[in-house]
């Protein structure tokens, strides 16, 4: 065996939101950035990437009436496993809120949808339920009693995780939008939360960029979800610091990837390296591919850091020498085919 | 004539961005925050305000095929005028850019679409064509040769504001939304542009919002167009300083927006008070209703500053001393009806 | 008895950080915005305002050698109390840290300190020890260990809260300054450590402005903090999101500030209303004072808000009814003398 | 000659503010992060690090009275030059601004400091007076008249350029800090004051970080800089984006630092690779080398770049394709010695 097929053989399990071959609306180009791509399609979009093993869901599938098992078989022949399934709690009838909604009535529609999404979750054999109630929070000064919707937020993950105690539920965090301000902001705040609820199958999706842009250092909030044995999965994408931007991973904090990644490693996390990008001008499948480039490239550079110097460093908590080594790593990396 | 009555005579013009009353969409509530609104509804639903005089059109037209005629039509009977055109120089075909699309056939069609908008603003009677170009720009480090995008930008508006000589052209900057960095910026890196260009038809739209997240102070960024004679128009809305949230006026920012209005008072400029908000999840028409309300309070408290003693402060440069000026009118105020 | 005296005897208690007196120094004006200020003249400062009840006192006091009965004198003749006493854990042989220097020496030196200062709290009758350890986190990445100076961290305060079980510590979390960034960054994330570390005498101080700059709602902090029961302080002043600039109380956030204390208010806190102000190009004592007055303003306007009206429309998440509720009573209240 | 030689010769000139060996204050650690250090210490520990060959002085020296001389011999014996010298106008008597404090009297020293540092340039043989006026601006709303302070600082700009004609003076913009906001805030807006000045020896010095937290895109604030011939030096430093961090080079943006050096190149923009950064808790010697290390890093990356590729995918505004072929050549260029 040559080591280029042992370096293959040690590589992660790359993982993308079917989302990321998905069709991108905003609110200016109304009429989207392409063409309507129906689930099916995104799923062998997903599979042409060549580099990818899992697939994290969005349910209801497109178009309506789409069925479990044409998913399955779509995913099966395009080398995919569902790893996830992600309810749609954040379109039009939910959009003044889910979970935290004022009418009761929608409320209950967003614990069925959940509640669907998990039977689903559990035929396609998914690791977990991801919940992303993105609608749930506010947008203006005065215009809720915080403790009330923290309550319904509570409330609503702690009877899904009781419903389905087979199943394990991560809520991915995120400071804001499209609400300004959500429920689930931070991963200390979130935490906080889980550990309220009380239940061993709730726990955190952290994505990088939202780490990022709410003010953390995701290296630290990764050790902290970790650290509580609540972190389920991970995202991986970029931006500037001031938005989700949900660019291509690595296209401009290599460092602090390169970090949260080694936070990972060095904490023994064995999860899915997952792709969470909007490539809303780029073409899909290469825009993946280049994440996962990067990703690779990341991987290598791991193996390259001296790990016992860097040991040393950050317990004199010396940024020179941690510096040093981790770029002798990094900038040697080489950045793959 | 009762003093009330001689109040009301003294307001100030309203106005509003069409779109103010259309329908929202963005990438995760795709299927719109409510159902589809027709431009002749949108008018109606300006009408309905109560306060508007004016609004800003966007263009084309929906659906398809509506006459100017016929949308000249609802404005009269809505008592409303159009005050500018807004080109829709941001929707899929213009995803990659407008004036700075790297196909020079996509170029000259966002210079034909505005063109057309041009014709239709003369017809309407409009003050000005805005050019809101918020697909140009870029997106990633490496991405543009920025002195050409740059170039590209002027040489269109200058080919626009040359062919149309009798009409005014107004450019809103923006810092970033959809494109993650746009060309037109800034308040000052627009006015470089637009004494690049050097023709006297072209100046600017400031919207209140837009400066402010950009990190500008927003009555400094007008002091700084009306000093060269480039502020054209005025748009108000409101944020949490970290994105182009467009809330409702004065909902975050009730200080600042009442210096803006200030500082064009100050300098008397005599435009009209505008609105660009998006209310997502509210009602557009309480929404506009309620940005007036804020804006006559705005107007009122005006009228109650003691302008001899702010001035001193200001050149005495005492912080504490403006406040409690400023306080006082803004805090006796009233909230109105 | 007049009705204007009933509202005076009403007013909460007023209080501020003793260095709001003291001399300012950056990095820029190495020379100080002023001459320097001692202990006792910054006390006879405090005193001059007119309208203090309480400091919060920094240790150890300036001069060294000055005695706690000299300063227990000073604040008896202004008519003041210590409500807390800081010991400075942030200077110069902290400069690497406090509770989390990489050398145990230090981090014993600054056990020892924060002891001494407890002594003082006990002598001067405080209510709590304000714990800022503004030098406790990291600037680089990879330069630290987080789940090791997290540790630390916590160590450190529960062996303080341990040692001293008849005091109150009050942690005093901030984003970021001087550290880029500390390791009590959150509401959430210092309640998370309060809760690890498991002892009744520790909670938070809620500084206003770095919750505002660290992007949360200082409103939904404090309401998660007085639900555990740890709210045991708060500090207002203002800034622009970016940064702590620690401005004059409402100068940019009158909003914002108004639903802060209507939080506080509405669960029935009942602590002192406290500045944490740093007028480095202002005259201290008017600074102080035109905080105040902001503050009777907000006082006032809670006694002006329609509660049932308002507890309605948070009910239904109503953001334009909330807001017309709220601005009546703020736009009413009147600046003050 | 051997290849290795060849690229130490093509390296570029590495400068840095002498402030970098300095003593650092900051408004917690007012005792000094470390012992104060003189002008003529500084020199001899620029000395050290080995690659610099120039520098930009603080003046006045310290201690006072310390005489050119004696500083040009201590720049002699350490195989440095004196790119520039930087007049404190900055320090207590400025703290309410330099060229637009509200005392003329004080606006006069501040033309005098400035002046006398100008004479000292001149005898030191320097490239530029840079002028970095961080205390002219404003903190709040309303405290003064934006377009007041704004033409006192072109006077003062103007007055000092047409008096020295034969020297060039330099502007570093900033967004804010010490001031809440600066008078020359933005690249854009420090260009247009400079056209309104009127004088061809009046630039710019773009600060890299200044331009990062500013929002701008450096590489683009630096075509349009070169654009009008008014890139007269530049700085170069990191930070988290949102304030003035004087990071170690690289530390955390290595791509727009790339990006950064790379439009300066493309550009034949052939000046000092020049560090401001701010150690405060490392050593200074280190610091600096670390910077250059990285500095390096980057120069070896530019030979590496397919300048033929890169400006088709700029031309095609291809991202992924810029990405690939920039990554190739930064991933490969090693952290050397």
């Amino acid at each position: 065996m040559s080591s280029h097929e042992r370096i293959d053989i040690q590589m992660p399990t790359f993982g993308a939101g079917i989302w990321h071959f998905g069709r991108y609306v905003d609110r200016y180009a109304t009429d989207g950035y392409g063409p309507p791509v129906s689930t099916l399609e995104a799923i062998d979009l997903a599979g042409q990437v060549g580099e990818l093993s899992v697939v994290d869901m969005t349910y209801p599938f497109d178009p309506a009436g789409l069925g479990v098992d044409e998913v399955a078989d779509a995913l099966k022949r395009n080398n995919l496993r569902a790893i996830a399934v992600t309810p749609e709690i954040y379109t039009r009838r939910f959009s003044r809120g889910a979970f935290t909604n004022p009418d009761p009535a929608v409320r209950r529609q967003a614990i069925e949808l959940v509640s669907e999404a998990a039977e689903v979750a559990r035929r396609l054999g998914c690791d977990y339920v991801k919940l992303w109630p993105g609608q749930d929070g506010w947008d203006y000064p005065f215009q809720v009693d915080h403790s009330e919707v923290w309550k319904l937020s509570l409330d609503a993950v702690r009877e899904l995780a009781g419903t389905f105690p087979d199943l394990r539920f991560a809520i991915e965090y995120k400071p804001r939008e499209p609400r300004n301000t959500m429920v689930f902001s931070s991963v200390a705040k979130t935490l906080l939360g889980i550990e309220e609820i009380g239940l061993p199958n709730v726990g955190i999706l952290l994505d990088f960029g939202h780490s990022l842009y709410g003010g953390e250092s995701p290296a630290d909030a990764a050790r902290l979800a970790m650290s509580r044995g609540r972190l389920f999965a991970i995202d991986v994408n970029d931006n500037y610091r001031g938005w989700d931007d949900d660019m291509v991973v690595g296209s401009v904090h290599l460092v602090e990837t390169f970090e949260f990644f080694y936070a990972l490693a060095d904490a023994g996390w064995e999860g899915v390296w997952q792709l969470d990008q909007f490539p809303f001008r780029e073409d899909s499948v290469e825009a993946a591919r280049a994440g996962i480039r990067v990703m690779k490239t990341i991987h290598r550079a791991l193996g390259l850091v001296d790990r016992e110097a860097l040991a040393a460093a950050q317990q004199a908590q010396d940024a020179l020498a941690a510096q040093r080594i981790v770029q002798r790593a990094l900038l040697s990396a080489g950045a793959g085919r």
